[in-house]
């Protein structure tokens, strides 16, 4: 099968591998129609993040049909159309029955030394605990609808998660750090969490007019020591839920500062290096979230799409088709698209 | 009046200073009767604070005599035997009505440029806010329970603050990461708050001792990755809940280590330096808590003393007398004593 390898700096192929195949009698296997390009993507893309053993498979959001399952899987059958969040979890430990999904004992992650899922097809392991179901009248010829759908696998349920670890509850004033796919998912899951007032640190015009779709009603583009006044300014002195969605101790920090004493930062991007805390000491802001749970959060963010009453599609401005997956990759890498959606026939 | 100042590294005297007075309508001045060093003293003391313009004012734990009031306070007079949190506050802020007293918005700290608790007597702003009335019934002549009262102005409600930026409950599995005054007055809190489960780290045979009459049930001596493998061996994987009581960013990692995933690290320690928080990332471990907001808990810890169904006194294991203070410093530093009380005529 064809799938996405990674060979360097910049360097991202569509190479010839063995195909995707059942292992465990809890396996299933997974024919993608639907994959996304990560912001976290593009940190071994840029060589930020080294590239073990120097090729590896990419891409950890997909969805598809059900090829094939183990003679343990229960809920599945072939022909399923399933999303997989970006990580995969048995769905019975401790960790996965309090909505750990992440830290579940049997879980890991797609890419790497899994398979990927920028490819034609997936090995799942877990089969299961991992992958949600669509019903049977979803119609994923509806482009618009299963561009929405394909963010459940990830920046939807990593924007939520930020948003549900800053505590925003109905009425909340929110700063959201970053205008990223993730960042804007923020500013979706806080809208829809009921926050009144949603302040969007970015600085890029087509990000900031997603962000205003999605609910925001404030943005602040000025940078550091500037803009961390500027927030303090319009909310008298910092917010009480701050949602970071970048991911460098350099935001994380940032949205410390610019959270009000007694408030809490949710943060969901992978921290490049050591965080100071002191401002956060002082304050006693509580620092909360992580890698995103997302596989707990997809059946209620997917009841919301499918109703209609949230749309996250425009954060997945770019589509191409597998053979033209490094063409996402760049597009994203010159911020030329916010994301990049990845379809398989 | 006689009040500790700081020269230098390890010169702390006992100096001739103009006296406490009033200076604003909502001041009191209070006679001290009791002061505490604090291990936070020992920043400066040692050298690893810079002591500002070479010659500052110490203490921030005191209990005494109101002497004096001004004006506009209504609730104290002279004569009112009175607690002090570690922070002064106006007691009527967002942020006071909100229990964080650490981040009023007329607040400040004793010692530097305002009068330091280590001294005859001390001005106290937002008297009505900040001071604490002990009940007429005390008999501070009782040494033992005035030594009880005296860990109210910090440690106790520092630990208390720990424990619950933990969100220790009942039954909670806990490791209290330091064996310091700080450390005990966790362990005593964690109990207090029905924790079934609490292992300390420290390896100092007296503390150690102590932790045990607080309630600790497990002790875990070995540091660094022996000590987290020793943490993960006992509670199959890491506690729920973790109270950081160094304040060093070493601590602060160690306390995420030994935390299971979805867990909460309280930290009440000032952080010496920035912080990686990639296993919290990895984990979704909350960070919380920071400077204790003191004046918040003194009410309910008073009353659980004065019932004696606490009794943190153990914690300041060395009396001296003011004039002696420079020897409660050298004792803490060579840790020759968990803590220090000063006492006054």
């Amino acid at each position: 099968m064809r799938a996405t390898v990674i060979h360097g700096t910049r360097d991202v192929r569509v190479d010839d591998v063995p195909d995707a195949a059942l292992f465990d009698a809890t396996d299933a296997v997974v024919r993608v129609t639907h994959a996304c390009v990560c912001g976290s993507d593009l940190w071994p893309y840029r060589g930020i993040w080294p590239v073990e053993g120097g090729v590896t498979r990419m891409g950890h959001e997909f969805m598809g049909v059900v090829e094939d399952v183990g003679a343990d899987v229960r809920t599945l059958r072939r022909g399923d159309r399933v999303i997989a969040p970006f990580a995969f979890s048995d769905g019975d430990c401790e960790f996965c029955d309090a909505g750990l999904h992440t830290s579940c004992v049997h879980g890991g992650y797609w890419g790497g030394r899994n398979d990927g899922g920028q490819a034609e097809a997936v090995r799942v392991p877990w089969a299961d605990g991992t992958l949600v179901r669509l019903p049977d009248a979803v119609d994923l010829t509806d482009t618009r609808l299963a561009t929405a759908l394909a963010t459940l696998t990830d920046v939807c349920g990593t924007g939520h998660h930020a948003a549900v670890s800053a505590e925003v509850v109905p009425g909340s004033t929110v700063v959201v750090v970053g205008d990223g796919a993730v960042g804007l998912c923020g500013v979706l899951a806080a809208h829809r969490l009921g926050a009144e007032r949603i302040i969007v640190m970015g600085r890029h015009d087509d990000r900031l007019d997603v962000a205003r779709r999605f609910g925001a009603t404030d943005e602040v583009r000025e940078r550091g020591d500037e803009g961390i006044a500027r927030v303090a300014e319009l909310t008298s002195g910092g917010a009480p839920h701050v949602l970071e969605c970048v991911g460098t101790a350099q935001a994380i920090e940032t949205a410390i500062a610019v959270c009000r004493p007694g408030g809490t930062v949710g943060h969901v991007g992978v921290p490049d290096g050591p965080v100071g805390l002191g401002v956060a000491y002082q304050r006693n802001i509580a620092v909360r979230g992580g890698v995103a749970p997302v596989r707990a959060y997809i059946p209620e963010l997917l009841a919301d799409v499918l109703a209609g009453t949230i749309d996250p599609s425009p954060v997945l401005d770019l589509t191409v088709t597998l053979d033209a997956v490094a063409d996402g990759y760049a597009a994203m890498d010159e911020r030329r698209a916010i994301k990049a959606l990845v379809t398989l026939p």
